[in-house]
């Protein structure tokens, strides 16, 4: 029921705290965690835009991709040391699409996600990304608040 | 981490199959449950402005009074059977409030909720109860979708 866990992850505080709830499922069952993080296209997109100079578009885009490879193994570190079979997947695109898309092609048995992302306004009680994967998803999800 | 569980419950399908996933958490720690199951006073209140006759109204009401410690005892000796500990609370108000000011009061661990409740209407992927929880609760939720 929680054996293949989806832990879509923007290296928020938020979403650390949700790796601890993770941990937890391990004794009701947890086996596999999916670590999923989505370089979002569009900061990428807005970095080409603003950069005057195409080597440099490139460099922003590799230190993207490098510092997700460094946090995400990290994060794959720990779960092990918890026991867990661990997989990594590091997409580009629209992150809630991607985090959906994912759910599907993984065929996870729940998902354990942050409330909020790293914009996380004061304001809004659920982050963008966050809200549309819990109305859209088809699996449970388990809401870690900030 | 899941010590508490909250599981507000309007005995719908969806608020069924998260039994199932509450009795599995039993494993990763949970040890009491609190079914919680809040009468709508606006129900009531429509029933009354519909009902031409006092004694009715009042048997509407007791009907629904009973019909909710009905289903609350059949949850409460299905979760005893699987070892929890079990509290049921049945509190007339407006759903959604009742639901989070019992989080406070009896300092749950976490919430386990359906997507939807009985008003299951297809083209909405989130009920609007459910959907003000997992916006405004403080502690983790469960959310199990239909």
């Amino acid at each position: 029921m929680f054996k293949r866990i989806l832990y879509p992850t923007d290296f928020s505080d938020v979403s650390k705290k949700a790796l601890d709830y993770i941990k937890q499922l391990k004794e009701g069952g947890a086996k596999e965690v999916i670590v999923l993080h989505v370089i979002d296209e569009r900061e990428i997109e807005s970095i080409h835009r603003a950069s005057a100079y195409v080597s440099y578009e490139k460099e922003v885009e590799k230190i993207i991709k490098e510092n997700a490879e460094e946090q995400t193994g990290l994060i794959e570190a720990e779960l092990k040391k918890s026991g867990f079979d661990v997989k990594i997947r590091i997409e580009k695109g629209i992150p809630f699409r991607d985090i959906l898309r994912v759910e599907k092609e993984e065929a996870v048995s729940v998902i354990v996600v942050g409330s909020h992302g790293k914009s996380n306004i004061e304001e809004m009680f659920l982050g963008s990304v966050s809200e549309k994967v819990i109305r859209k998803c088809k699996r449970p999800v388990l809401v870690i608040k900030r």
